[in-house]
Order: C-alpha cells, then structure tokens, then sequence
C-alpha cells in the first residue's frame, strides 16, 4: 500500500520534475552556446571590454525600466520558495540570459549559477501556474528549478540538487523537495548535454592520506577561506549599499562600475580577471608560480562586476578566487598544489553560499572522490566561521551556526 | 567578530567533537581487532557454529538479567538524541561490544554499525556527564558518538558524519551537529587507523554515462531494491513480535532463533551467509555465475539472527544482500556487475535505514565517485518508496515523505 502511493508519487514528480528538468536543460544549453560565443568573441576583440561602461549604461535603463521584481535576482526566487505569494515573472529568463551574455560579452567578471537559478525558477514557476499545481506543489517544483538550472549548467546533477535544498535554508536539509529537485537535475543535464554541450574537464588531484598534520593544515586553510568569503561577501554588499546610495540612478551606477573595471584592466595589463576566468583557474591546478595576488583580483573585478549590477553570479568567480587562494596556501603550508586548488575551489563558494554539503558534492562530480575528507572538513569549518552572512540575503536562518 | 564567535565554537567542538572521536576510534579499533579474530577462529573451526544456540542462551540470559534499557540498542540512542531525559548507560558499549563478538564467533548474521553507534552513543554520553555539559551540547555530543562511531568502524569519516545527522530524523538533516559530528568521525576514524586497523577495499567500478535508457533500468532496479528493503524491515519486525509473544523469555528465544540458523547453514551446505560475508560482497563485483537466491538466504539469515536478539547490526549483512541483489539485477538488466553490486550495496541499507544521502557519501568513500549518479538517483527512488518505515523504529517522521 505504501509502495503503491510511493510509486504515485513517484509518477508524479517523473512528470513534473521532468518538465523541469527539460526545459532548465534547453534554457541552460542555448545560454552555455552563447557565453561561449561571447566569451571567444570577446577574447579575440579585446577592445570590446571599453565599452562595458556602454553595456552597463544599457543593461540598467533596461532593468530600471522594465525589470521591476526580476531586479531581486536569486533573491526573488529564494523568496518565492519561503513564501509563495512571490511570483517569479517569465521574463526573468530571457532578461537574465541576455543580461549575463552582455555582462561577459564585454568582460564583466561574473558567473552562472545566478543566470541558471534565475532562469530555472522562471521557467518551473511559470509551469507551475500554467498546470495549477497547489502551493505546495509549486514551492517544490521552485526547488526544483534552483536544483535543474544548477545542475545543468554546470553538468553536476547532484550538487545540483543538493543546492536546491541547501540554499534555501541555513543551518538545515529540507527532503521534501528532494525526489523533484533530483529529477529536474538530472533530467536538465542530461537534455544539456544532450544538446552537444560540453562541460570543462578539471584535473583530478591524486590522493592524499589525512593525517593529524594535514587535518592541522586544513584548518588553517579553512579560517582563510573564511576571511576571503567574509571580505567577498561584505565588500559586495558594501559596495552595493554605497553606490545605491550615492549613485540612484541604476544605468549610471552600472556604467561608473563598468569603467572602474575597465580601468582596472589597463592597470593591470591583463585580461585575467575578467569573464568567467576558467584558464586561470585551470592554471591554479598546476603552476607554482600563480600570481600570489590573483584571488585578491579576481575578488576586486567581481564585487565590483556584481556590487553595481552586472548580471551572473558568483560560482566561477569564486572558484577562480578559491582555487588561486588554495594553491598560494598550499604552496606557503606544504600541501599539493592540485589540491589546494580543488578544496579552494569548492569551499570558498560552500563558505560564501552557506552550502557546503551541495560545494563538496560538487567537488567529487568534477574533481573525483579523492577530494573528498579534505573539502567537507574544509568548507565546514569556513561555513561555521562565516557566521550568518552570505551572498543571497533572501537565504532564511534555520538555527544559528553557533 | 562572528569570525572570533565562530573560532570559540570552533575550538568547542574540537575539544568536545576530538574528545568524541578518540574514544569512539579506540573502541572501534577494539572491537574490529576482536571482531576479525572471532571471524578467523570461526572459518578456521566451523563446528563453532553448532553452539550458536548456546550462544544465544547465554546471551539471551545476559542481556535479559543486566541489560535493562541497553536492550534498546541503536533506538535508546536515538531516544537519547530526541528527548534527552534517556541516559545512554555506559556499560552499553563492553555488552553490545562482547555480545556482537560472539555472535560472530558463533556465526550469526549480523553486521557492525549498531555495534559502533551503541558504543559512541553510551562513550559520547559518559564524556557529556563527566563535562556537566549542557542539554543542547549533550545532544550533539550524543550524534557525534553516532558518527564517530560509523566513521570509524566502517573507515568513512565523511558517511559516519551525515549518517549521524541523517538517521535521527527521517525526511531533514539538521546541521546544529554538523561540526561535532565531523570531528568526531574524522578524529575517530584517524584513531582508528592509528590503531593498526584495515578497512575492506573495494573494487572502484568503471564509470558508466547516464544515459535516458540507463536511468529507465535505475528506476527498475530501484523498485526492487525497495522492494526487498520492505520485506527485509517487515520480516525481522514480524520475527522479533512473533517470537517474543510466543517465547516471552529472552534466552530461550535466542537459543531457537539460533537453532534455526544452525538448522538453515546444514540444509544449503554453506558457509557463505554466516558472519558479516565480506568474501560474498567482494564476489558480488565480478561473478556472473552468482546464484540469483543468494540475496535472498542472506536476508533470511539477517533477519532470523537479528530478530531474535543477537547483536551488531545491519550495514554489512545488507551490503551483502544489496550487493547480491544488485548483482542479479545487472544481469537482467544489462547493466555492468559492479556497477550494479555497487549500487545495489549502498542503496539497498539507504532505503532501510531511511539515510540516502550518508549511503550515497559512503559509496563514494569505498567505490570512489563514478558511482555519484547512479547510487543517488537509485537510492533516492528507493527510500521515497519504501515509506514511513525503516529498521531503526526510534526514527522520527520530520515530515512525510509523500
């Protein structure tokens, strides 16, 4: 009898995480195709990045004048699940993928995973309202676009779901939503792929015993990782808070943000830190002479990218902070560069998120399972440090860390 | 400052969780060292197995005089966990510790975690008295003995850690033991292996691509698994109710229950369901030829041995049914061997235990991560349908699985 209804539930949520799942993995796809393409076109005509100023000046009038509550971002849909009476607009996807291909288009440094979150929690809520499904029904079907455009966009189904139930809430696991949330992952990276996307291949460290001395090294690590979150997460918000303040006016506050980074990259003289920045963090894998201020960059170009309203997110950002981080602390503790950069990697963002079970699957998915005892204890003990912070304010507080 | 409240708690839980965690890893060490002996000295004199009923008296009669609340095993822990006022007595672990040796000397089919939570929950619970920590602490304290005592048995820090956080409450994790529960299992299991101890090594199975078609046969395979997790929960909570009404005295219903093995091990011939049947799991990853009723006499034995009483647990035995089964369903199904006895090990103690995820984590600590997708996917299926029961009656119901 329990199996039976069991298997209707089942049945159900095949259907509904399914459908999902299908359209997070389209949405997903045509997005990955055409950040590639502007992230080549880019790279190959450089002078573009001067004109972010101009994007920005073009993506604010855009969201200042029709963007209304799509303007919440990751915020909206986190809302959404908690209180249902939020509604998460259709035109939250085309406005986010277009705003996110723009942003990287002209080098903005930002991510995916808010593009992905935002487009999937659209898409599920507007299926939702087209079946009628109850209120129940719908915040689950919410989790499960978080869950299906996370884990097709980043072709890891299972950090995918997990993250659809871990960032709602801190400090607690929700399973109600867990059989769509995997449904809807699975389906969305299956139907990605299937549409000729590739993810990249990262190198997977060799194993490493733990012993007391490591475990002593890690926790050293873990109260850095900490202290990088905290300054990403504070001075994003910072910066937010004051140019808001000081600059009201949404289009010029984007622009004045864009020439800051272009002014930036000229200092610098070079193209790094921009974009997502994927070469770079392939390099954190295996040069011992990486830049020791690259993650201290890269944090600056993206609080800045993000603090003014560019539009992404934060995962690929904070890999490249986390993995250039965790090869400057291994090379200074004595610890394999590779893995270094594979537990910066992943608990930066676990610390910064509040996710650090969905950031340590993560790492098994595209770094393998030798990751494994060094980034949970990693992105544990950087999550209990971070203290009640993170970068999604909507994130509702469980029971407090500590 | 959140930072400086975050290292307090930090350094708390180090201490406490550390504390935890040595005495759970030298128990387990303890207990796996005499463990293997009695393993050996049984395959090396099988005529032993005659006095399991014997064994079961003398047990029966042990528990039955100084047992008192002990009797309760795994679900007093759990109890304590939950309300609070249950004390956990500390000569719960010497009783479960002797009282799973000799069941295994004797060659009843049991396995190893009941025996490792008991004793981490009454170590962890005697450490909480002696501090005169508070109600909170204690209960954290209590699951971090529930996780250093998996990790360290089964050599799975990361497994031992959910699975303290996940077995508690069915359907939520809550992280308020996150970081005892993570010291304690790794503390634990470095202890351990300190000790000298070595964990069975099992083959790491070929990765396999999801594809539509490879999940259609996952969703069979789950079913079954649910299927036979049903019947393994049903039949030894028929066993343990039917016995005690009709043989209300403990050592007389010990000593029938192991007459019925003994009488079970001389009408098949073989040595291979009795004891943990590590050499059985093994052959599970690379025989073709494995007689498909073998997961079947595994489950009868299990459930005999455990439903009259005789001690250590349900992990391996389960292993060992799930590895079969999976291994007969690969065939069928034409999925690889060890993929399927990989996935059939894990998922089939996931669905019983109502612990997905730990089971998930602790098949990526001893197959390695080409078994992520599969194993989640199969085990998620499996505990939503398996409904609101489980083997361990103690579990509360956070909320309905459907």
């Amino acid at each position: 009898m329990t199996l039976s209804r069991g298997a209707r539930a089942l049945a159900q949520w095949l259907l509904l995480g399914g459908g999902v799942g299908v359209v997070c993995g389209v949405a997903s796809a045509v997005f990955l195709y055409l950040l590639e393409e502007a992230t080549h076109f880019r790279e190959s005509h450089e002078r573009l990045v001067y004109a972010l100023p101009l994007a920005g000046l073009v993506l604010g009038a855009v969201y200042g004048r029709w963007g209304g509550p799509v303007r919440g971002g990751n915020n909206l849909v986190l809302d959404a699940v908690h209180e249902g009476d939020a509604q998460v607009p259709l035109r939250m996807a085309p406005m986010v993928l277009a705003g996110t291909v723009l942003t990287h288009l002209f080098g903005g440094s930002a991510g995916r995973e808010g593009t992905a979150v935002q487009m999937g929690g659209s898409l599920a809520d507007v299926l939702a309202r087209r079946l009628g499904v109850g209120p129940d029904a719908r915040r689950e079907m919410l989790a499960a676009g978080i869950a299906g455009g996370f884990g097709s966009v980043f072709g890891t189904p299972i950090a995918g779901t997990i993250f659809g139930l871990e960032v709602v809430v801190v400090g607690r696991l929700g399973y109600e939503s867990l059989v769509p949330a995997l449904v809807a992952a699975v389906v969305g990276d299956l139907v990605t792929r299937g549409l000729g996307i590739h993810h990249t291949v990262y190198p997977v460290p060799a194993a490493l015993p733990l012993t007391p001395w490591v475990l002593a090294k890690w926790l050293v690590f873990a109260v850095a990782v900490a202290v990088v979150a905290v300054v990403f997460v504070e001075l994003t918000h910072w910066l937010k808070k004051v140019s808001e303040k000081h600059v009201p006016w949404m289009p010029v506050r984007m622009a004045l943000g864009g020439a800051a980074v272009v002014a930036l990259w000229k200092l610098l003289g070079t193209s790094a830190y921009l974009g997502l920045g994927v070469p770079e963090i392939l390099r954190a894998f295996v040069d011992p002479a990486l830049p020791v201020s690259a993650f201290a960059w890269k944090l600056v170009f993206t609080a800045l990218t993000l603090g003014v309203g560019f539009l992404g997110g934060e995962v690929t950002p904070l890999f490249f902070i986390g993995a250039a981080l965790g090869n400057v602390l291994a090379r200074l503790l004595g610890l394999p560069i590779d893995l270094g950069a594979a537990v910066g990697l992943a608990a930066l963002f676990a610390a910064a998120a509040n996710t650090p079970l969905a950031l340590s699957i993560m790492a098994v998915e595209l770094l393998g399972a030798s990751v494994l005892p060094h980034v949970v204890i990693v992105s544990t003990v950087a999550y209990l440090l971070t203290g009640h912070r993170g970068i999604y304010p909507a994130q509702r507080i469980a029971r407090l860390k500590h």
